[in-house]
């Protein structure tokens, strides 16, 4: 089981409540270095069971553990003193890992490091048995541009990453729908890009003729109003204008900046976890802006699991099935077979309340994935393969 | 003295000369969290007097240095299992280090990482007391895109960063010279981008209308001809090709995607270090391609300090100083004054040698800076005020 979910309850890297363990069964030796490793570096590896093999030199060191999963997994040195050691197997996927080394949680100098968890850490790829939709493959391929920009709502420069589809800058009279796509709780702009692959399986599906090409906008879904000394010095928690900074500056940037076609039917807005429940709102509030929602692995009714009253919801923003049947293009909801409390729970009420409601939805399962990066490039693919049609 | 330089010799990580010190002496308590720490990250800290103090908890510990500058710094233990300790007053600018934990060299998990000294780490930034002209401000911001591509000659997928001026996209008639430009030995093409920033020096400088707007290309110096078994059984070094790639693929594939003044005369090509050495090789053997060129602590006499014979040097092409004179737009050159050997007397034969063929050249030097990257963003924002005009 994969505790690593709950990340979404901001508890993971800091309490922590793994346990020490040691691994006395046979692992199969057909360990290769993770896809994700800096260039050259021969650790961590993966096996074909999926198990993780850590090593790092530390010659003074007491106790190294890999913990991976909620997991602490104890290291052995050599005599060279070089630490090694092995976690159990691991679900298929993208999983956030650090090394401790007496005590001291630090990333392993053998990764690239990858922003989650809300930190920049370590991770591990173990190979999914799809992995040929998020490959790198000799396929045109779009840009992924770095654009900052100053925020008067949060009084701060902000950015986003804007991935434009291949051809996008040799033909300059196309102009394209927009995806404005959000990461999870911990998470930051630049999930989806990296770790999310969003530009490769875009890439993928666009080369393939499976998905219309279209412009995606990942940005940071922490925005707050700018707190004044007195509020800093009452610890006035800040007031998120997330929904603010998308309508009033994202939007209209994106659509000045580039070639967009800027209207409700080819706008589409989707996240991930606590992407999906804000985008949920931001979709309800503005179906003036968008057409198209999906919601990965979350709905706005996060944490509950109980049945929806559909009166008070979100304002009662679901109460006419009918008219939001008629004005919504497509809402799609994505969940990991895998996913722990509460999140199959809550998504759950939510769709028997869009069930009672007659509202029309597409649902999709991750087969064998839990709260993490696979079920999201799955949820992502299928998502946009549906989109703007 | 600053020993980082010995990274350009592939041998500051692997065969550190550094040695323990403990560090008496009082320091200034004005220590105040790093501008290149992850969000919220209160260590490593940097106070007036340029000294770093880092900080990181590790209770079951023996012995925890700070590894900064070729020099390791002995940290103490506090009741609580953390351990603090300070380094000596550093240069300005940026500086790559490490923690070094009971004998684990691992990257600080306060910091943002960087690619340099060929792995992602850690690294610290010095205010420098000219910093504005590298600083993030409201101004009218380019975009920095990742362009993915496939390359025949080396049979393997690379990528560039593409620097584009502001409003790029909202005028898509107005097309730009470009600037290919490099980074050193064991960095990558996220070098410029990340800890050179050239994307807000380009900025700066062209919202103060001090250069000429224009587009940079940001690749990767190490490309490979691909190798059949024979070549790895026998262990044959790989061939360079990266300027068969800049020349065949990088160029005709920049002047296709991006809005390119495709001639000579707008196109110019720089780098730092090897880059530099690199690039000038290039540079002298395409003048039908480039008009400027901009070496930035190096020359492509590396590591010789002898007079050049003029016959000999890179197949006699600074033998017609006249005919040079006419060819070339601008001949630019930068050195650190701090820089260690063999630079100043690399640079310092080369500049000779111009000077007895009467080349004219502009040469800057990087007051206080070593062969690091404040001397680079230096050279850059110098460089680029004279391109194109």
């Amino acid at each position: 089981m994969n505790y690593k979910s709950i990340i979404y309850l901001a508890i993971a890297f800091t309490t922590t409540i793994g346990f020490a363990q040691t691994n006395p069964i046979k692992v199969v030796e057909d360990f290769k270095p993770s896809s994700v490793n800096q260039q050259g570096k021969l650790y961590p590896q993966v096996n074909s069971e999926g198990r993780v093999r850590a090593s790092i030199s530390a010659p003074q060191a007491n106790k190294v553990q890999l913990d991976l999963g909620g997991v602490k997994y104890d290291m052995v040195k050599d005599e060279k003193g070089v630490w090694t050691g092995e976690s159990l197997p691991q679900d298929q996927g993208f999983h956030y890992y650090q090394l401790n080394i007496d005590g001291a949680s630090v990333p392993d100098p053998g990764t690239v490091y990858f922003y989650g968890a809300g930190r920049l850490g370590s991770a591990i790829e173990i190979p999914a048995t799809d992995q040929d939709f998020f490959a790198m493959k000799d396929v045109p391929h779009g840009l992924v541009s770095e654009n900052i920009y100053f925020s008067k709502l949060t009084n701060s420069f902000r950015r986003c990453f804007v991935y434009t589809p291949a051809n996008y800058n040799e033909d300059t009279k196309t102009r394209y729908p927009v995806l404005y796509l959000q990461h999870g709780s911990f998470e930051d702009e630049t999930g989806w890009a990296v770790q999310g692959k969003a530009n490769l399986i875009l890439d993928n599906l666009i080369a393939s003729k499976k998905a219309t090409p279209m412009i995606v906008v990942m940005d940071n879904g922490y925005a707050y109003k700018p707190q004044n000394n007195a509020d800093l010095d009452k610890k006035v928690r800040p007031e998120s204008v997330f929904e603010e900074v998308v309508i009033n500056e994202i939007i209209p940037m994106i659509d000045t900046k580039f070639r967009t076609i800027a209207n409700r039917e080819n706008r589409a807005i989707a996240g991930l976890s606590m992407g999906a429940n804000q985008t949920m709102r931001i979709m309800m509030n503005h179906l003036e802006t968008f057409s198209h929602y999906g919601g990965f692995s979350g709905t706005s009714n996060y944490p509950s699991t109980d049945a929806i009253d559909v009166n008070t919801f979100l304002d009662g923003k679901f109460k006419n099935g009918e008219a939001l049947n008629k004005k919504i293009t497509l809402f799609w909801l994505g969940l990991g077979t895998k996913e722990p409390s509460p999140f199959p729970g809550s998504v759950g009420a939510f769709r028997t309340m869009l069930e009672q409601q007659k509202i029309k939805y597409k649902y999709y399962e991750s087969p064998g994935t839990a709260h993490e990066w696979l079920t999201w490039r799955r949820c992502l693919n299928q998502f946009v393969s549906h989109l703007f049609k």
